[in-house]
Formats: C-alpha cells, sequence, structure tokens
C-alpha cells in the first residue's frame, strides 16, 4: 500500500498535497481505499492492481526466506520428506488415488496393462538395439523407422551440424523466436514433396491432426465429419474436440461411406477424414474412390499418410502418388492412372498429413494444403500457436531424411522385397498374417495374454523384438504383433524371425492359418501396391 | 474372388469337391456368394473381407501401372499441373477456401495477423542469432532459452552422443520401440527434481497439459475444474475438451477461488488449475495459499511450472521448491517458509507439469506426481499412447541440461540480476514494465499495430529482436514486448537494449509510465521473488 500511495502521489492532485500521517490514518481505517475506489483514475489501478499485490503478499510471506532461527528448530524436527500421511491434501488426494488405482487394475486384470520394454537402437547396427543392458542383444522387429533413416549418415551429419551450429533447442514459439531457416526449409521441402502451397510442422502428427481437425469442427457452422472407424486415436480426439457432427463410416466401405453422405445436403460443409494405410492392419483406402464421392457430395478430403510418406509412390510422398506412380515418376509428365482421369489422385487430396518421426526417422508431424488453408491453421489453431517449435536438428535431420527418400527408390523397394519375402516365408509355415497390400505384417494372435507371452519369449529366447499389440491400439481379441521389415532387414534376419515365430507358435499352440479359416478368417490376400512392374523400375 | 475360392475349399466339404467350372457359373450369377452368405463359416468371411476386397479393387484399378500407351499419350495434355479449376474437387473447395480467407482478412484487419521473423539463434554466439542471411546479426531478446542451456557444452555433448549411438529418432510410441534409456533417465531426473514419484515425458507441455486435463476431467465423474482466468491455451485446450465442469477465477485472487469452490460440497471431484510464473505478465500465484484452500475444498492441485523450472529454487525445480528456498538448499533439513507450517509446499502441490523446452534448452514436456498418477496417465492418456517418442539426443540434451541446472544456482542468479538492472534502468526512462516478481519484463505497448512497429524498428535499425506479442496470446489492447534477459545478456547488451527502446518510444510516441499511471496503471512494483538474500547464497 505504500508503494500505491507514493505511486498516486505523482498522478493525484488530492494525495499529492495530502499529509502523509492523516493519509496513514485512513489507510488504517481502510477509508482510503474507500475514497480511492470511487476515485476514477485508483478505481481502475485498485482493480487492475488487486489481484497481483494480494498473490504477492501471500507469497511473500513464504518465500523472503527471513526465518528466525526459533522457528527454523521448531520445524526441523518435521523436514523429513512430505510425511503427507498427516495433512489435510492426503486426505483430500485419497479419493483420486482411489480412482486411479481401479481404473489400473481393470488394465491389470484385463491384460491391457503396458510393460514397456527398454529398446535402444543402435544407430550402427540398424535393425539391432541394446536393451537396458549394453550386452543383451535384439533384432528389432516393430519399429516405425520403416526405412533405417534414423541411422542414415546424411541424416546424422544435418543433425550434428545443427546442433553445432543453432543449439539444442529452438528457443520459442513459432511466432516468438522459433521460427527459423530450418522450419522454412523443411516446411518448403514438404510442399513440394506433396505437391501442395504449403505446408506446416507441428510438435507431433498426433498434434497435427488434432489441431487441424478441430480447428476445421470449430470454425465452420455445422462442418459434419465422415470419419472412417477405424482412424488413428489423434483423428478421432481432433474430431470430438472440435464438437462438430461426426458420422462413422465402415472402414474402407465406399456403399456405406455414400449412403452417409447421401444423408446431406450439399451445401453441409462435409470432411471425409481417413488414412491411406492403415498402421495396425496394414489395409489401404480407396482413395480415388473417395475423391469420386467428396466431388460428389461436396466434402473436404483429409487423408493421413502418416504410415505411407516415404514408402510409397516414386518419390515417397505416400500413397496418393503412388496412384499415379508413372505420372510422377516422369516428372508429372507419365499417364495418369486410370484411364479418362484428367487429374492426379494427389491433386483432389485436399489436406495430407504426415509425419517426421517413422519413415523419415526423426519426430514431428505436419500437414499441407492450399496456401490459404496453411496460413489459416498456422493463425488460428492453438495446437500450432502455442508450443515450442521443434529443434533445429530436428528439423534438420528429418529434411535430409526426405531428401534422401525423393532421390530414388532404393529403399522403398529394399523394404517392399523384404515384406514380401516375410509375407510369404510366414505363409509357408501357415502363420496368420492379417492380409493386406502395404508393408505391414501383423501376425495375428486373437489374445492379450498370449500375445504378450510370444513377445517375451520372443524377446527371451530368440533376441528379436516385436511388441505385443493390445487394446487400446486395436480391439480386444484383434491382438497381434506387427512387423514392420525394413531394407536392413536381411535374409537372414527374416528367417531368424519366421523360424521363432515358428517355434512360438509351437510352443504356445497358437491357432495357424488353417483354424483361423475355419472361423472365416484370412482367406483373402490382395496383391501389394508396389507392383512387380513398380519394383523393377529404375 | 479366385482367391476365396481357392481359400475355402480347403476348409469346405462341399467346395472342396464342387467342380470348378459349376463354381465359376455361380460365381458368374452372384449365386456363389449368396450361398456362402448363409453359410455358417464362409458367412464371417465374407462380412470381414468385404471391406478389404472392395477398398483393394478400386485402389488397384488405379495402381497397378499396366497403362496402355494410347492412354498415357491422352492424358499427357492435362498433366502439366492440378488444373484443378476445372475439377470438381476445385468447386467443393471453393466454399472452404473462401472461408479461410474470410477468417484471414479479419487476422489483417485488426492487426493480430502475425508475421513469422526468421532467427536463427547461434550456440557459438548466444544470446544472438542471424536473420534470413547469415551476416544480419541480432541479439535476441525474447526466446525461451532463458539460461542459455540451448548452447552449453554439456548439453550439446549429450545430444551428439546420443545421436552418434541411438539414431536421429526413437523410432516409435513408448509402447513400441520407443522406450528406451534415455525416456528411463530423464523421467527418473524429472521425478527426482520435482521431489515426486514418478514423472511422464510428452511431445510438449501443451500436449502434457491438454492431455492430463482432459483425462482428468473424463475419467472422474462430475469433476469440477477451478481454472485460473490467465491460464495457458494448453490448459484451456485441456479443461475444454475434458467436457468437465469449468469454474474460471480471477487471476491470482484467493477471494474469488475460495467463494468459487465453496459452492460445491466436499466431495465433488475438484481440480484447481494454475500456473506458478505466467508467462505474459511474469505474475506469480499464491501457490501456498492455494494450497490451503485445495485442502479446505478437497481439490486436487494442478501447477505448471513450465516458466519457472530451471529458474526458481535452490535447484531450478520452480516456484514450488523455491518458496522453501532454505530448506531445499539444505538437503530437506533447513527451516520451512513459514511458521508453523510441516510440509512443504511442493509437497501440497498434487501434480505439477514443467516443459524441456525453456530453460533446459531442448523440447518437449512432462507431468510429475505420485507413482499412480503417472502410471495412470501413461495408461490412458492417448496424447501420450498414440505419438512418437522424443528422440534420444532430445532427452539426453534436456537430461543433461537438467543436471547442469541442479548442481548449483549460478545462472538463476545471473539471470536475476539481468532481470533486476533491466527492470531498473527500463524505469529509470519511465518505459512501462508490467510490474510482476519473476524474471519476464513486458514492455507495455497496449496496441497491436504500434507494438509490430516498435519490434520492426528494434530489429532493422537497432539489431535487437523482442517479437511484439498480440492477440490470442494476450487479450487485445494488452499488447507488450516481452524481453526475457538471461545470464548471456551482460550489462551492454542490457544497456543497447533500454537505450533503443528509448528511442523506439520517442520515435512512435508510446506512452511512459506517467501517462499509464493517470490511468491508474503500473502504480504497483512487487519485490522480487529472488530476495536479495537469494541472490547472495552459495
Amino acid at each position: 500500500m505504500e508503494k500505491a500511495i507514493r505511486a498516486s502521489r505523482q498522478v493525484c492532485p488530492f494525495m499529492k498535497y495530502a499529509n502523509t500521517a492523516s493519509l496513514q490514518k485512513l489507510v488504517a481505517r481502510k477509508s482510503l481505499l474507500n475514497a480511492a475506489s470511487a476515485c476514477p483514475v485508483m478505481h481502475h489501478a485498485i482493480e487492475a492492481q488487486k489481484s497481483q499485490i494480494r498473490s504477492y503478499s501471500q507469497m511473500s510471506s513464504a518465500s523472503t526466506g527471513n526465518v528466525s532461527a526459533e522457528y527454523a528448530e521448531n520445524s526441523s524436527g518435521s523436514s523429513s520428506g512430505s510425511n503427507s500421511t498427516f495433512s489435510a491434501s492426503a486426505e483430500n488426494l485419497a479419493q483420486y488415488e482411489a480412482q486411479f488405482s481401479k481404473d489400473l487394475q481393470k488394465k491389470h486384470a484385463d491384460k491391457s496393462y503396458r510393460y514397456f520394454n527398454n529398446i535402444n537402437r543402435l544407430a550402427e547396427k540398424f535393425p539391432h538395439a541394446h536393451l537396458a543392458k549394453e550386452s543383451d542383444r535384439v533384432a528389432v522387429w516393430c519399429a516405425n523407422d520403416y526405412l533405417g533413416m534414423g541411422s542414415h549418415p546424411e541424416v546424422l551429419a544435418a543433425g550434428h551440424k545443427a546442433l553445432d551450429s543453432y543449439g539444442a533447442g529452438a528457443g520459442g514459439t513459432r511466432n516468438i523466436a522459433g521460427h527459423n531457416k530450418h522450419a522454412v526449409e523443411i516446411e518448403s521441402t514438404l510442399a513440394k514433396l506433396h505437391y501442395k502451397d504449403g505446408a506446416l510442422v507441428f510438435s507431433s502428427c498426433f498434434v497435427a491432426n488434432d489441431a487441424v481437425l478441430t480447428l476445421l469442427g470449430r470454425k465452420f457452422p455445422n462442418l459434419v465429419y465422415f470419419s472412417d472407424e477405424m482412424n488413428h486415436a489423434s483423428m478421432i480426439q481432433g474430431i470430438r474436440n472440435s464438437r462438430a457432427e461426426k458420422v462413422i463410416w465402415r472402414h474402407n466401405d465406399l456403399n456405406d461411406l455414400e449412403s452417409k453422405l447421401r444423408q446431406y445436403p450439399r451445401e453441409t460443409p462435409k470432411v471425409i477424414a481417413f488414412e491411406s494405410v492403415y498402421s495396425m492392419s496394414g489395409s489401404i483406402a480407396p482413395i480415388e474412390a473417395i475423391c469420386d464421392l467428396a466431388e460428389k457430395y461436396g466434402a473436404l478430403t483429409f487423408l493421413d499418410e502418416v504410415h505411407a510418406v516415404g514408402m510409397y509412390g516414386p518419390h515417397g510422398a505416400g500413397v496418393a502418388e503412388h496412384l499415379d506412380f508413372d505420372y510422377y515418376a516422369n516428372k508429372r509428365t507419365g499417364p495418369l492412372g486410370r484411364e479418362g482421369r484428367k487429374i492426379p489422385v494427389n491433386d483432389r487430396v485436399d489436406i495430407i498429413s504426415g509425419t517426421l518421426g517413422k519413415a523419415f526417422g526423426s519426430v514431428g508431424g505436419y500437414v499441407a494444403g492450399s496456401k490459404n488453408f496453411i496460413d489459416w491453421v498456422r493463425s488460428y489453431a492453438p495446437g500450432f500457436i502455442f508450443t515450442t517449435s521443434l529443434p533445429p536438428s530436428v528439423m534438420a535431420s528429418a529434411n535430409a531424411a526426405i531428401k534422401v527418400q525423393t532421390r530414388n527408390n532404393d529403399s522403398r523397394r529394399k523394404q517392399q522385397e523384404a515384406v514380401r519375402y516375410v509375407k510369404e516365408s510366414l505363409s509357408d509355415k501357415g502363420i496368420p498374417v492379417i492380409p493386406n497390400p502395404s508393408h505391414i505384417c501383423p501376425v495375428f494372435i486373437g489374445d492379450a495374454a498370449l500375445a504378450k507371452e510370444a513377445s517375451d519369449i520372443l524377446l527371451n529366447d530368440h533376441g528379436i523384438y516385436v511388441q505385443a499389440i493390445n487394446f487400446p491400439t486395436v480391439a480386444r481379441g484383434e491382438e497381434r504383433l506387427r512387423c514392420t521389415p525394413t531394407p536392413g532387414h536381411n535374409k537372414e534376419l527374416c528367417d531368424q524371425l519366421v523360424n521363432a515365430l515358428d517355434q512360438v507358435f509351437n510352443k504356445l499352440n497358437l491357432k495357424r492359418v488353417k483354424q483361423w479359416q475355419l472361423e472365416g478368417r484370412f482367406l483373402d490376400s490382395p496383391e501389394p501396391i508396389w507392383t512387380n512392374k513398380q519394383l523393377q523400375h529404375n
């Protein structure tokens, strides 16, 4: 209050000439505060500063450090830890802790509780890792560093260089000190990669999907989402958080999608949200046909290419590029993929989201789209605006990886060869792989406890790390070992995996293909999207 | 269909002995499909595979690459770019583009449209950066690399080492190949830093706040949030997305908070969500008094220490540690901060969130709390589960920075000395700094266009980068230049800043302290939370 008086004397004619003693009396009786509250000038000050003053006076009593020796002695007896069993805080906390425990018990009971494996992927021994102990080595068979870009020399060199020149962090949000040449460069690279006018980088593609879908739903009145039932959690979250109407269509089912689109007038804003490669099953969306429907019914298309970028298309732009392989392979002068079509599928997809954290070997996510769209997201999405930029070294590494992957198809082809070999070898042994045309090899188990046991045996007895995938990543009863062959998994490693799985299937008496077929599963086996011809291309 | 027939022959006694020609006839007339639909075995298969088959057949028509030469010639005329003005897609897109443009126009009109400055912070020249051109150098005055840890030798060394040994990316989510010794180590370091049983790392603290607050509100029936009106966007988002009831209390106003808490029965689950240092104003919450209220009314406390970790407390754990400075400085045997108190404030805060991206110089965020709570978040929060882990090098760098900062108070003290010097020098010139007890120096402008102009002049004429802070980061009319002195800002740099600001204030005729005081502002000036005594400590 002393300070407020001093300050107000500088501006108030009354205060300026008032006698200090009488002012102090007024203060003591709180009359000054009352008088000041009625003053047109001081009134604002009091309102504005009240909370600040109150906050600070509360705080400073605890923070000045001017503690008397007497008090110090009194309190030292109780200072051996939190001792919170005697506090009101602990009593409080008990009801919350009870809920935490109850929820965790549920996970233990249904075997969906997760035990993380300590996997240290060795850059110089890709695809190998060491466990908690450096001498315990395993072959990693489930990472999403799909092309081994995380340890590519150009990627590492770019990371080191940026780290040396620009330090470990960006130092701020994109608006405040965190925008730099690395952000400019990678967004330019990404826009080009996807043949779009712009791209925007986020902390992750989880954040990108969440932020963009939330924003679209909030800003467009009456927007309706049409969401594939197998969409990733990040899309589900974004759609949910937007609070827009959501219509779920059956996985990859165009009839179902159309029957649902048809129920809304053309002028209703709509977004069809879907993925190209569904990461847990390896299924691939009918992108072109979805674009047909989008145009017929007036919907925006939002395509998540997270598990496709780097791996499909003649430049690794994803499945949307792959569908016009020859066209893009020939610098956009080759033939388009389907007779009579005038526009490449990729150009018909309005928004593409992708990741820097899987085939590009680093971390972070992005969206690509029209110039206005990107500027709009940049300007309005809290998940973009209010967060620290990725470190320069991360952006530099990812940028280098994209450049390596746009250069030629070598890694993509090697990966596809490994995938074919593993799928065929597993098929020969009757080990069930969920049929799909992509690079994912989901070995089906169908039981949470057995999947974990199989994974544990592979790790402990065979030096092979394939994480058991359980709920909520897949539905209950759909548990699997999701294998991801890379260009680094040579024939020897593939054979090891297949033989080990064969032994584990015997040991645990797991159902093989024939048994599942009796239940009507695994009858189909689609051709890989990378055709024989494409694998032989130069 | 051929494949389905082949496969079903293995399991179906009818199919096994049926004549191929007659089967093919059945296929042609679709009778086989009808018959199969009635079969108890095949029925499942047809349902399960329908979408897969449909999807793939749609897709493969566009992806086989078996395009005839004739078609290639026909289509090449339309292949020079997206040419989408003639497509149904473009017509579609028009309504969406119109909305994007309209929203962007609004931002231009009210001067809140953001122009990012290209700032490349030089590790060897901290706190300097180069602009787009490498020869254009500026002193950075607004980064959140508060202690220069982004370029600390130990931090860089740890980053390089991890990059060399473990590559550029983690390669997966925490559950699938992305859990490693770096995650284990940093979470152990963070738990210790905050004197909690556990900690969990996220992509960012935006994600951490969003994920944890969403989860609490969803899992606790009838939970009510009590949220400080100045809370960060990430907390607002998390609370909003939880769909729990939200009660907003006036910034740092304990009376208001209590009057609102009082309206709910004790058994109603409650969370008081607040920050220690509010980053745009520098105000500090009355943490201890909030804990008192939390205990009185049965609420959990959720404290965001993002702008405090590294900088407050004798080990850099934040303001909650700082409030019992002597206690923690003396290995939890010294006196507590307030007479009669038996429990350190830090132990009364249930959940602390923090960042690796500011004073710890890297990127990423975290929460710390009880063992059960951390395990619960780990098990249930989609924003944690479904996203790629931070790269080993990022976690290693951040871990090194925390270790540097827990070692001694040197950086913190140097930072506080610089802060005091800048605040005093600005005060001497009558340049308005929003009064606060922390390290933030928010130079008040109060107008979006003027703030941008001031920032541009500083950058272009004085080689000083201070971003103008506008809506939505601060309220309209509250625009400011937020300066963040660091240990690297020596007297010379500080004098440059103050003199440059003085000239800019003259040039743009910006209001100084006396003029604002006539409007009742900037009358108060709280003592810094780092006391004189604490600054002299060893």
